[in-house]
């Protein structure tokens, strides 16, 4: 984990009672740079299961936060009130868009229900969400400079799977069109924010974790959950000016739209 | 309008009774190459301002189906069967998806259901329409060679809005959250229709008309409606393989994703 986190004091992670999101929640209490407040959405507080873990000393609290999602404005709006009264005055340094939903369907099993609700978990959502957040990330961003998980960051949890350069050839051979589409809807929806938030000093990025074993993942992917949340939580620590905008993987390294 | 249109025998286009599908038509039949049987879709009969129109002598006929739009999966069934009863064993060489709104919204006023509504209408619908007319479009790939509209193809109409590359700078003036999205999810399902298709002789690709005055571009547009629909009808008459899965604007640029 790099330097970043030092002094990033507050973070928050959707859909994190397993997968990917419980993964860095772990990573993040067990290493010696734990943000001091760690909140970690669950949309059913039953399935939060970091609550019994350990802790490192410096972690203050890990609040769990039914989050449920989108089209219900009032529930994103509820957790960011109780967010807000835990973090008070720090504000947030990281918001991190991580839950998602994969439903497959093809060009001949594709449905219309399946669209929308895929894009409104994995596009809409994060958006509704980083609106409701987004007087807690300015009150972070008012307090420091450059741009970065040090000021203020919101990172979408995206997938390669999501950029239309790459869907092609053997690029394309996984076919899932309510994800794909939901996906470069999230990378599109990550670049107006970085534009739109540039002048306050709020960093907007989208990440693919990789292909890793989790429920959505399956046994056969490439990645444990601890290659990829290793390699994510050392590019949002590293994120500068540079990636404001961008769309980058686990190792860093830069994705086509 | 350039050679492809020789041998396109059955077009068709949404959203025909204003802006720039009314002025495809419009340029089609007043021109040599008119397709036979162009069919032009409204979702409401009353409004299909071509009818009293004075057409070309190739012209069959040029039908009005009430296509409304998805989640009304009934109506797309019901239009893609009176079209076949139209055009037979011929087939559909080519399927316009042009019909499309613009919902605008910016990161302090978007709002889900917003978000929700264009997508349905511009990129959902597309795919639903497509989807029904496939076997229209397989009829008339199985009599031909080649890639083309002399064949069968999908042109859907998108935007340079849609491209996420050229959202930052001064590309990113133009703020609109929920059209951006939905255009670049559309660009997206453009390419797995096309990755899909391939094997059966079918392209699709997805064309930005430029800045047009219309209804949706508003007076202030950079081009005529026949300034646009010339350049793109030269467009989609000179598709081959090398543009399958491409995205062009009406000029035959490539534009990023
Ligand atoms: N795994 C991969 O190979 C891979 C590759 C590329 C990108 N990604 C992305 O990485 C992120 C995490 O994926 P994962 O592999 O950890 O998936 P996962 O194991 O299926 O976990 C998904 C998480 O998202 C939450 N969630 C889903 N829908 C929700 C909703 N409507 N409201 C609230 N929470 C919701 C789930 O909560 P519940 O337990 O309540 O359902 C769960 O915590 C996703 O955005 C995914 O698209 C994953
Ligand atoms: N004008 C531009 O500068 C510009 C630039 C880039 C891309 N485009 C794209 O070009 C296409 C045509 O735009 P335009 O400028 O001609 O727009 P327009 O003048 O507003 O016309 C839109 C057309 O789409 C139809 N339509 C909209 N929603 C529909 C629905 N739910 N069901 C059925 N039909 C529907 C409208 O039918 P009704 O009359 O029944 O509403 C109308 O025929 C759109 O896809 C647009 O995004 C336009």
């Amino acid at each position: 984990m790099s330097s970043g986190f030092q002094k990033c004091h507050t973070l928050m992670i959707t859909g994190a009672n397993r997968g990917l999101g419980l993964q860095m929640v772990k990573a993040l209490v067990n290493s010696s740079h734990c943000p001091r407040k760690v909140i970690a959405t669950t949309r059913d507080k039953s399935r939060a299961k970091v609550s019994g873990m350990v802790c490192s000393d410096n972690v203050v609290s890990i609040g769990y936060f039914r989050l449920a999602y989108a089209i219900n404005q009032d529930s994103i709006e509820q957790a960011s009130k109780e967010v807000e009264s835990l973090l008070g005055d720090e504000g947030l340094n990281c918001l991190i868009n991580n839950a998602g939903i994969n439903i497959s369907g093809t060009l001949e099993t594709v449905e219309a229900e399946q669209m929308m609700k895929n894009y409104e978990t994995n596009a809409v959502s994060p958006l509704m969400i980083t609106k409701a957040f987004l007087p807690l990330l300015r009150k972070a961003a008012k307090q420091g400079t450059g741009m970065g998980i040090h000021r203020a960051a919101v990172v979408n949890v995206s997938s390669l799977l999501g950029s239309i350069e790459l869907n092609w050839g053997p690029g394309a051979e996984f076919k899932t069109y309510p994800y794909r589409a939901s996906k470069a809807a999230l990378n599109m929806l990550t670049r107006c924010v970085a534009v739109d938030l540039t002048p306050e000093g709020i960093l907007c990025m989208a990440v693919h974790p990789g292909w890793v074993q989790t429920d959505m993942g399956g046994p056969d992917a490439l990645l444990s959950k601890e290659e990829s949340i290793n390699g994510v939580l050392s590019v949002i620590g590293s994120l500068s000016e540079k990636n404001n905008g961008g769309f980058l993987d686990y190792t860093g390294k830069t994705l086509p739209w």
